[in-house]
């Protein structure tokens, strides 16, 4: 049994991954801490999980997460990077749901998230936890990265294409939609169900935190830069982000064989039949990424349509098979999770 | 002209009374005042304004209020009862959109909305402007308590049956649901998007602001005490409310027939016909309350539904109305909105 | 292994049975059946499946149904009527999630679905499969008639409060919500997104098909004629029920003790504590009923809120709690879903 | 007093054309048409009209359309071909919502629309009614070709940048997204709440009507031909489209200066601050365009964010715009709406 604890366990992606940790067989949930609810019962700010998990938060000083085999941070930006080290000295392994071991470039993560950082050393050594790139190092990692939501949905759908060498990298479009739970949980007025219902918006056209963690990301398919346009959006569903991905063609290829083939054994990633429209609720809860890939008209564009659910592929459920493949675990453990549908 | 101020204008019930006002053929918008947005153009933060609402948010201190002839209060409770007594010797008419004025009974007030009342002297002079009702206080009157949202609802619908005598008065029912705009322009979890969305739940269940407010106006219809059980919900709808209300008949009558007359002259009750089921999206943005009374299986529960848009005849709508009484302008002016469909 | 079958899997409650019972150790899913759809691979219907279900819809002349240990019908109601007749004969065990057998009376079931009855004589056999009440006979029923989604989440919040005698049967009242989901997948006008969305109604307040079923049931406890005025409302979200129940007390109790004992022992409802407000989204997805119990301000008026997932506790997890029953598997195998939250 | 008839007034853009014409003054409302629902009152259908409209659906061989001064179709495709011209050379002018008269090339029409155009030559007649664009020719039109909603929002969003000559025109792309009253009220599985609704998905990548639409208007403004990849998707709300519209600058120019230059005098028509994202709420229910222009991070891709409501600017308010160009009345005579929200 994998002994595990979360840090921060009050938000979107904690509350996710006890729903998958709670069934998992292998995992024992010793210890979920929270600052301001220590002592209240997870089931209690949870009712979903009544029954399902016992625990109460506990305040982080008295947590003894070197205790656990494996701590999740399930925190804002900027605590994983205060307690890592203590951890992973103590022979804890970690993985960060937030972004503070996402980017390689120091002074670009500082720029974007507006705090120095405080152990850039860690950053080189984490591993960043996109199996379907990363499977080999994430094996033998100590500490895991985990991608944003939209970053994992652009580079899954992207990828084939670079690493085949098929578009222009100058000028890829991203089109990204998400719903509002990839807001957090968080008392914010813009995330009210009055103001983001019936309501379509872009936001942060001019620059979004995911932009360098994407463009780091297909970069390194080919080590060199990519020019991308960024543009989410938010939708007014609960889960899922749906990416629209636009790039022109450099060559003449079979796509929808090249995408099949490029996942063919990826468990968790659907390549759909030619001509598909995937859905975000045909992976609601579930830990799949769909994809569909067309060529309209035959032009030389190209239009990638992927679609995950932001708290599970996008966050939660990620940590969970990164976490399998760390601890020689089948990777779809306790992720075998039928969408919810309708 | 009617020189008109508003103070607290960032809610839901401020910028609903911005676009009813803004067309409004004789008012002049003279002043809006906001503590924490002093300075911020009215259409940044409500874009929907843009072109319609060229007003900037005023320090309180620096409204000049005294200079209006009508002030709107669309502020949280306990505000309206600090300033009201200035105004009135000012010679301003007040409208109240919060709580402060609607309790004759202090000691209640008090109970109910945590506080010490600043001037109980003036709860006696106000008058509550449910126009159905009250219409000709409400023409004479200095100061307004605008009825709150659950209480228009509830009152419109319950009254007819009790005006006549028709129901047990001991075992009222009013089973309500409120869209989560109710829940007002502030950022709390429990409104959220992600929390609020496909969900439905109860709230209050012990005791609710609304229910004395409906209490009082119930018991006065006869000047006798009413028992009333009201269980208020959350439904994930932005604008609305529904009320389902339950008596019990005490004799034979034409319910069909009680309802149209009680209301034929009135402009914003609309009886629906014999079977109807009202909508909420069918007053959506109008001041009107739609109604339809049932007695299933001919038994002698009477069940009568209710809807108004909670924003507009269950606050901001409803003001304009008492203003126009108060001012001898057509009760419409300016409420003829056609609801938006679908 | 059971071998299933399942007639008419396009709906709802049929995806939804593949969803269950796709990941049920103990099932070997067979056949399933569409008149319409025959040779469409079920994946293609519901992408969500995809991976999970490989089977194509059958046409019923094809579908070998006497080859099973169990058929469920996931029909419109008259269907399984038809069929169940011969099913039975050649061994196979019956599950109807329509009503075709759900009530004793013919006469009233002919009147309420307007069609005459194909076989008096198995409705006089057909166990009602709510395990809370009938376990017993479920275990050694060959035929069942799974309960409607409203009459499920009334009688499990009134059950206890008739089993105790605690209060006037004469004058009962179930104020009940929906989500759309429970209007089927059927090509409605009324169902619309744009009629259904941003919108809350009643429906049905003459008379519904579930009344006579909830009557009869609630009728049972105490072999007596129950006096019940049932409000449905259509309210937008996608799965789940919340009805509200209001009794008036004739003696008093300890009411939320009353609730805890009785369904001690009950896998799937859950008596949360006193002053709950259990909400839908707590058993999305999930076979779980959650129950709070209320007694507003020390009054003779008892409040009880139920929760149920429409399709799941209110249709196919009962179904397969009810097949688990009958083949003595563990009542709660394949139903240890933890709700989707947010 | 212009004498109005409406041909298929049973859809969304019938009923919304009724709430715009119901009160305007200078509009004598004088027939509706429905074949189906001959007889019934047309606030039966739409209560949200009741007390508004007090007419009845006429079928449309009794509609005497001829002794209208205007005709507005609110039908599907194919049927104003049928019937214009006879009332023309009755003197009657003819708005078409539907898309009869939109594509000049007769080929291409019938390519997409499935069937055989019954009047060409009016086509070429027929002026396509964005008055952004053509309002003197709307002023001395007879036959009117009102724009599709995806084509409005495209147009006037990529517009100024064609008139300028800014961008390359081999490499536009449109991504949109509309709201579920796009899709009509027509009763289909996939417009149901159940299926659209906590959903959002691509459709139509492989060629949508509207692509040849939106090209022939790009087209036209340098009459020469456009690259354009258009890709529509469902986004769960009932009003509104969103234009994300993207191209590659070919020179350096201040965008916000052109915009706001461009639509500096258009009544409906807001070019919003610099930095803006609009909203499609800031435009629900009114018939305005919101643009937002953007340059993320500083590179040759300009990015356009083009907001409208698709039932009002995208179909029946620009339509009641057309009727006051074509009648000399004020452009904004009875479209003074604001936009409701929240």
């Amino acid at each position: 049994m994998i002994k595990v604890g979360i840090v921060g366990g009050t938000g979107y992606t904690g509350v996710e991954l006890l729903r998958l940790l709670a069934l998992h067989p292998q995992v024992e949930l010793r210890v979920i801490t929270s600052r301001a609810d220590a002592g209240t019962p997870v089931s209690q700010m949870f009712p979903s999980l009544r029954g399902v998990v016992d625990l109460q938060f506990v305040h982080p000083d008295a947590a003894h997460l070197q205790q656990c085999d494996l701590v999740f941070f399930a925190t804002p930006n900027g605590i994983a990077m205060q307690q890592a080290r203590a951890l992973l000295d103590a022979g804890v392994k970690v993985i960060d749901l937030a972004a503070d071991f996402r980017l390689q470039d120091i002074a670009s993560w500082e720029k974007w998230y507006g705090m120095t950082h405080a152990c850039p050393e860690l950053v080189r050594e984490a591993v960043y936890g996109l199996p379907e790139i990363n499977r080999a190092q994430i094996k033998n990692a100590r500490l895991i990265a985990n991608p944003g939501c939209y970053p994992t949905a652009v580079q899954l759908g992207f990828n084939p294409l670079l690493e085949a060498g098929l578009i222009e990298t100058g000028s890829l479009i991203a089109d990204a939609k998400s719903g509002v739970s990839g807001a957090g949980r968080k008392a914010e007025i813009s995330a009210l169900f009055a103001e983001a219902g019936d309501n379509f918006k872009a936001y942060g056209v001019a620059g979004h935190r995911h932009l360098p963690e994407i463009r780091q990301g297909l970069g390194r398919v080919k080590n060199q830069e990519v020019g991308l346009t960024f543009v989410p959006h938010l939708t007014p569903l609960i889960r899922g982000i749906h990416a629209t991905l636009y790039g022109r063609l450099t060559r003449e290829v079979d796509l929808q064989a090249l995408f099949e083939q490029r996942y063919v054994n990826e468990p968790f990633v659907d390549v759909m039949p030619a001509g598909s429209h995937p859905e975000t609720r045909s992976v609601r809860g579930s830990n799949r990424c769909r994809i569909a890939v067309h060529r309209p008209q035959g032009g030389d564009t190209v239009v990638v349509l992927s679609v995950i659910d932001n708290l599970v592929k996008g966050a939660a459920g990620q940590a969970v098979q990164n976490m399998n493949i760390m601890f020689n675990l089948p990777e779809s453990m306790a992720l075998n999770i039928v969408p919810l549908l309708p």
